[in-house]
């Protein structure tokens, strides 16, 4: 059942998405179909909203990236698996780049409560490309890991905002930097 | 000397640059020390001061990132001192990456003035990259330009927003993809 909650946090997330974090309070309840009067009572602020809703986004966008529990791909193969979804991703209409580097470009503040809440999201990622890099056997694993979430932001940045067209660029690219690491 | 209208721009180079592209225009003529009739004259709308200050500052912010006439630098070191330019600014205070990348993200509107701004400067330097990746032998200097862009892009996003320190990140990165362009 979809609670009154789940509905704010799901308009929220659409709508900062689209439009960015500065949407004000009438536009995001009256998007939602909640007064203001319900959103304060479930909300101290809109900031805590906007991290609320990239939290509970955060479980879906991981499991798009990943490859899933496919034991035959290698670690390699499993980290190209999320720039090949993040291109396939990138061609979607509506695609904006990767929502938690929106938000932490957009907010200019490292201590906002979704601020927060988008770094963990990201050094998720960071850790999932370390901890394959390590199964992997690359050279330096935390190095090679920060190296493909660079890429990983700079594509999703650059995608979203229309002046690349990914098109086998970040993946190839993820695939040199393995090379060069020693991931085979 | 400077007019009215350099004045309105440095200010709203910084103010945009510190807090936002959705800064209103009270604040912005309240910062600059202009009425709001003055700026009035001097641009159509908020949209086309935010190009305007954004072209404004284009030639400093391309000049601090290229290492100059100096003939004895290789391709490859001209590469590189992009990068290097890059981390060393990303850790001065005040820093929240590439302007330019920025605006692209925030605005989420290709067609915006400030937008075609912001793209054409991010242009300028996949060219200039690509330029010096042709005289540095690289197999496809067009490909290699533009995943350095993208590291490049990655790395002043994920700086700016304080997510990372690059300490040498990038520039390694750049140098491992022009390794794999056959740039030495």
């Amino acid at each position: 059942m979809t609670t009154t909650r789940d509905r704010l946090l799901d308009a929220a997330a659409e709508l900062f998405y689209r439009d960015g974090v500065s949407i004000g309070v009438e536009t995001l309840c009256r998007t939602a179909g909640v007064s203001k009067r319900t959103m304060y009572q479930l909300f101290a602020s809109k900031d805590e909203v906007l991290a609320a809703s990239l939290e509970r986004r955060a479980p879906e966008y991981e499991r798009r990236l990943s490859a899933g529990p496919d034991d035959s791909l290698t670690p390699r193969a499993r980290i190209l698996h999320v720039f090949e979804r993040l291109e396939a991703a990138s061609t979607e209409p509506g695609y904006q780049g990767c929502p938690y580097l929106a938000v932490l470009v957009e907010l200019k503040d490292p201590d906002h409560p979704a601020s927060k809440v988008a770094r963990a999201t990201k050094d998720r990622l960071t850790e999932g490309f370390r901890a394959l890099a390590e199964q992997g056997g690359a050279r330096d694993p935390l190095f090679l890991a920060r190296q493909l979430t660079l890429v990983f932001d700079g594509a999703s940045a650059r995608a979203g905002a229309r002046v690349e067209t990914l098109d086998g660029l970040a993946t190839a690219t993820a695939a040199a930097l393995l090379d060069t690491a020693g991931v085979a």
